[in-house]
């Protein structure tokens, strides 16, 4: 029987070893904390035993991170051996030079996990939809930010939420790299470079995190009925791909709406337009490994996800999007001349404007745009006077 | 270069033929109407001169219906060739010997757009997710009838919404294959058993339409947050697998509450929980058709997709579930104490009562039962006075 080698014992890893054991196949276990052996099953500290042990037939790579992840896959997939991971981190930033070494030694390299968890959305690029002709992929792929928006949307503050997801295991002790949006720009990266036959590194593009959000725009939201979600997204458009992180403000009907607390989805937009939704996050991702390991146990021939495709990725700049912008106003006459001034001297057209609440000193006012390159709002914001309106929430209205 | 020929150009067929024709493959059409023809492409009215030409590498059968598309299948197969269809009359019916003749003569024979139209569902349980150990499947699997319910909680009547589907091409000229419940049955019918290898026909289970769900229903589920559905389910249970198609009030958080007009999606319960959501319907579904095109030209291997496990499919009467009844009934004192006697003396527990309107006679009764086999209802019902409450509508309850 082939044997398997299992490298990083987590909440993940475990349930991985778990389940495969419990169908029958033979396992070798590492991590570097002996405490993670699991009780019946060879166990070793040094991932090289796994990696130069001629009988492991495949590895399934756990640890994350990029080092020394990238070391033993790229060790796996030379010593001849197949390999499996969830690794989103490696996959972005090397994932074109493992394919590489994965095809010269003619080898299996798969990570349907990195992506959305439980749901088989690289599979459904890769294979499933080649006849969609998929023009654009929106996805909510962080289930900490989601989860925080969610109960935010249930008028919890932005602070309680977060420990809430804390509590709760949705999100990290430091959840910065969920809460910047680097772990969804990461996984649009992977999802796009499938699916436009390209390579692009989660560096390249805008990326917005959740952490200016306050209870002034989720009420605002509400009273749209519109749903404050971190949408990450990649189009094809006439002059590039544009890729982009940030918070959306996107109508109830939307098909990601709906996707609510810790869940993830993906939207793609083709000749015909598929969702996909489901768990996301944790213990959910073993489906998708398992998926992996049997489908390479079934004699999955290696392939190509990436390409050489180029396209011109849109700066920031040329983004181009309605904006909800939520200021600190002083509580004067003429405040809102001033700012529909500069809006109008940039040719930035406003759709909606509603003062928020009511004070002595600053007020909240939320303006809509219309349609506006993102670096005319730029300007437009750096001619404020920001003694008069201070910028202090900027979110994309997808309505 | 490999030839494909096209059996059938109704909406579907020349969809197919356009785009596979502007992807630069090579075709052969066929359709028994002259006029289907597209200029510049080869055409027959002869399907025989398609099954036996031997430079015809695959055959796409998009006639539907049983005959002459299961001889053409067939005959395709035995003739060498690989064979896509989106028939799911003939895959519902003769899929396990269609398969077999497949196998036999080491082609493929691919169905992906027989199910859920551009969805790639029968590709997620056959592929994606057997990682995933799927318990249970749920889906609304037929546009028209989701069409009709969609509008009528949008208050039109039933007549009303039909004749709109119809007008908007969602519903057939003769919608009752549809509005019976008999489209969504084939469909899940074919999902079930591709999930549990095994092979089951859309006869041999409990199937109800949605024709006597009337405004009165609708705005009861309303009232109570739910939607109403029709929803084809296969789940395996302990003494067998319980399939059915019936229409069900959903709590409005339900995964499938929002799958709104003609959109398709299938709810996959396992060790995670996974939605696919999309275009069920029509044009959408050629997206299906030339993924399994294309996947069969890149050297897909053939492969069985159903099994011979067997399993007791549960009959009507072994069905538990809540039930919303609706009765028409006297307009007296004693009614409801004659009702809930019947369903007392049946050990049938009542979790809500209403009456949903005034009348100078008749009135209509909601009652929502708890847990019941679906058997000890309908002894339930026939012990009641017909002439004090008479039954008008049975709807399962998911909420």
């Amino acid at each position: 029987m082939k044997r398997i080698g299992i490298i990083g014992l987590g909440t993940l890893g475990s349930e991985v070893a778990k389940q495969l054991n419990k169908q029958g196949l033979w396992l070798v276990l590492c991590d570097i904390d002996e405490s993670k052996q699991i009780s019946g099953l060879p166990f070793t500290t040094n991932a090289n035993i796994i990696l130069n042990d001629p009988k492991i037939y495949m590895v399934v790579e756990l640890i994350g991170g990029y080092h020394p992840a990238y070391e033993f896959i790229a060790g796996a997939l030379k010593n001849g051996k197949n390999v499996v991971t969830a690794n989103k981190a490696v996959i972005d930033q090397y994932g074109s030079e493992l394919e590489q070494i994965a095809i010269e030694n003619e080898k299996c390299l798969k990570f349907e996990a990195a992506v959305g968890g439980a749901i088989p959305v690289i599979d459904a690029i890769q294979h499933s939809l080649t006849g969609n002709n998929t023009k654009k992929i929106s996805g909510i792929l962080n289930g900490t930010t989601n989860y925080i928006l969610t109960r935010m949307h249930e008028s919890l503050d932005y602070e309680t939420a977060l420990k809430e997801a804390q509590e709760k295991g949705f999100a990290e002790a430091d959840p910065s790299f969920d809460i910047k949006g680097k772990d969804a720009a990461q996984k649009i990266a992977i999802l796009a470079s499938i699916n436009f036959k390209t390579k692009i590194n989660s560096e390249k593009f805008y990326v917005r995190g959740i952490n200016s959000i306050g209870q002034f725009d989720i009420r605002y939201a509400n009273s749209q009925g519109w749903v404050t979600k971190l949408i990450a997204s990649a189009e094809v458009k006439v002059n590039g791909l544009e890729l982009k992180v940030c918070p959306t403000m996107i109508s109830q009907k939307h098909p990601l709406a709906s996707v609510a607390y810790e869940r993830n989805a993906v939207h793609l937009q083709g000749d015909a337009n598929i969702t996909l939704a489901g768990e996301g996050a944790g213990k959910a991702a073993a489906t998708s490994v398992i998926s992996d390991v049997k489908r390479i146990l079934n004699g999955a021939k290696p392939e190509r996800y990436f390409g050489n495709n180029e396209y011109i990725i849109l700066s920031n700049g040329n983004l181009i999007s309605r904006f909800y912008l939520r200021f600190d106003a002083v509580d004067k006459p003429g405040v809102l001349h001033h700012i529909s001034g500069v809006l109008s001297d940039n040719k930035i057209s406003i759709w909606k404007v509603e003062q928020l609440g009511e004070s002595n000193s600053k007020v909240p006012v939320a303006i809509v745009t219309y349609e506006t390159y993102y670096s005319t709002l730029n300007s437009a914001l750096g001619s404020l006077d920001r003694k008069i309106a201070d910028i202090r929430s900027i979110i994309h209205v997808l309505a």
